[in-house]
């Protein structure tokens, strides 16, 4: 079926997924199993399937997180999908020379604010859909077919139709707020407690990349910073910030989830300034 | 360095796994690296680790579940085994053109329920073990090399013997309860709280065809049903019916975990009847 | 359909993954993405994630009680890394006909207790570096290209130079403690709660190889023994000690959880003595 030469590029075959499914269910097994029988060639990465169910916004976070680290052509199928069965659209989104699979409800939101050139697709050719369609499960039966059409090529173009007003959450960046000031946002804590905020050095202010910054939130301000976390430069302070994996400033705590110690949850309001 | 002729077909490389050992042991990759060492070219899926401890009903579940969207071939490896190194036979079973691996314990009944034509080995030949073989991990020493010798093309008759009276499970159908009535119960809770009946299509009478099922458990009486989980059609009820993704209906909440609405575990009987 | 030719040995492309980082965040997947950016052949296997963060100790044995399992020439990327971006050294050791990649912090211990014949590497050629090196995520940016590197045939001699002091953790093998008795401790306690010893065959004396063993620890006094966990031979003892399948004497308790019957953690001291 597929004939390989030594002298062209192989197919694209890496599909990675990210969903809210959790791994103690069969729901990851059989979108794997239904690309399988289309594309036996298909490879797989698991970004996460521990998004909390139904958290659009932390799906939308993760997949930003990652998608930089693949090869071109990479296939991500997302599926965060609280509204499975109704109207809402299903998308092929072709961005940063690689595929988003997905539903219309945010999910690729941050992909999108970051991939200025990103066309997308509502993915209307049921020709490429498993049948019968579930009401409640389209990433078994829509998504993971659609990824696994587009591994053995085809175009987004045989799928659907350009769209261009796709569903964006509040923008990922962080917001102005007077004398060079910024109000971020915790935007993601991870298994180390580390709390990211959504601040990357673009939105720095000159005076910030001069004297570096002070964060404020829920009482506590942080002016400690470390290149990285087993750096003791500045012992004074249990809490410092660090530039993080992802390109955002994390409140990061020495051997000690910043979380607990801060009792802070994502979605909580970070002041920035100027250190000096 | 791989030659893919069109015409002859693939060999069977793709193994599922379906285990209670958990993801933080080093059980599951041993079990992996043992079949890499027979077939460098296995591909894996893995459907679930997360099966509780020893229960084989939850593992028979989740594979009856899973199996249908793999392709034919496709070989299951499934240990849920508490009976390891005692005198339980070790099977592999071909059935619905795929094959299925683990110990004669009643964790293939739900398919050998579904599959009428499925034949039945008991695997005797230890040329295809590893050696020595412990008496606590038939998973690594017999099931995963057994996997192994078949994805390479070894026929289940030159692993053993031909049995028909495999250990088997209380059926998963429900009874018929008198009037017209069904006796059901809950099968599985997913991650999203949905509790999913042993009800199927099949078993509806007429009168329930025509006029909707009214389910009662636990002084708790559900009339309300939805074609999908964002359905608001019936708003009356917190608590609806939905016909789930594995062919089950499932009693769901809006934006809820059901089985805490009701507090519910998995065995809770369900009493069917028809609507009206 | 896939015809490989005899002649030829097949490149190594198998990776197994050992981290503490979770399956919740994107650093698993990162790490992948790096690696098929590189080696789009590559195969990974997951041994865990779940090693307790910053616990190099439950890294190091979960490592060695898998690595045998695999095929000659596979990579084992383990990253447990507390001291990320500080000095301490990223290594690549060739073992037991396997390749290992990672920190210079203990992880590697137990494989070079048991692999006399190691050849310790500190890689220091940044030209297989993922540019720019963050210091927060040598997993992505240091480990996982140089895992990349050695599964495209580069030489661990390309990629550093020979060193012969690696960071070791304590001796893993239990200690001799007079009168032909050890000193052992638990190493691990396993998804089912059976607590691993430190102990294997090799220790033992002759007096306990023809008489059995005492275990004692924390007020309990363990003389059972069992061949297979279901084995009720010795029906008077809830707890029995077991080989596991790692290689190492186990305390397990039918149906139940020794550890949590026996209140005990990772560390607890176990003296060890002939029964008779």
């Amino acid at each position: 079926m597929i004939s390989v030469s030594p002298t062209k590029p192989r197919l694209t075959t890496l599909i990675t997924l990210l969903t809210d499914f959790g791994l103690a269910d069969y729901f990851v097994g059989a979108m794997k199993g239904v690309m399988l029988r289309e594309n036996p060639r298909a490879q797989f990465v698991d970004i996460t399937h521990d998004i909390p169910p139904h958290n659009i916004e932390a799906g939308a976070f993760t997949l930003l997180a990652a998608y930089q680290a693949f090869p071109a052509k990479t296939i991500h199928l997302a599926v965060v999908d609280p509204g499975v069965g109704s109207a809402r659209r299903p998308l092929v989104i072709a961005a940063g020379k690689q595929f988003f699979v997905g539903p219309d409800n945010g999910l690729f939101s941050y992909i999108l604010e970051r991939e200025a050139k990103a066309r997308i697709f509502h993915v209307t050719n049921e020709k490429y859909f498993r049948r019968p369609v579930s009401r409640t499960f389209h990433g078994r039966d829509i998504f993971a077919p659609v990824a696994g059409a587009l591994s053995l090529g085809v175009k987004p173009a045989e799928l659907g139709t350009v769209i261009t007003d796709p569903c964006r959450l509040a923008l990922l960046s962080p917001e102005r707020s007077g004398k060079g000031n910024l109000r971020a946002r915790i935007i993601h804590i991870d298994r180390f407690g580390n709390c990211l905020t959504n601040l990357t050095q673009r939105e720095l202010t000159p005076a910030m990349i001069e004297g570096g910054v002070r964060l404020k939130l829920k009482g506590t301000t942080i002016t400690a910073f470390r290149q990285f976390f087993s750096d003791e430069g500045d012992h004074r302070s249990k809490l410092f910030a660090i530039w993080g994996s992802a390109g955002f400033l994390e409140i990061a705590a020495q051997n000690h989830s910043a979380a607990q110690l801060m009792k802070v949850a994502v979605g909580q309001e970070v002041s920035v300034s100027a250190k000096k």
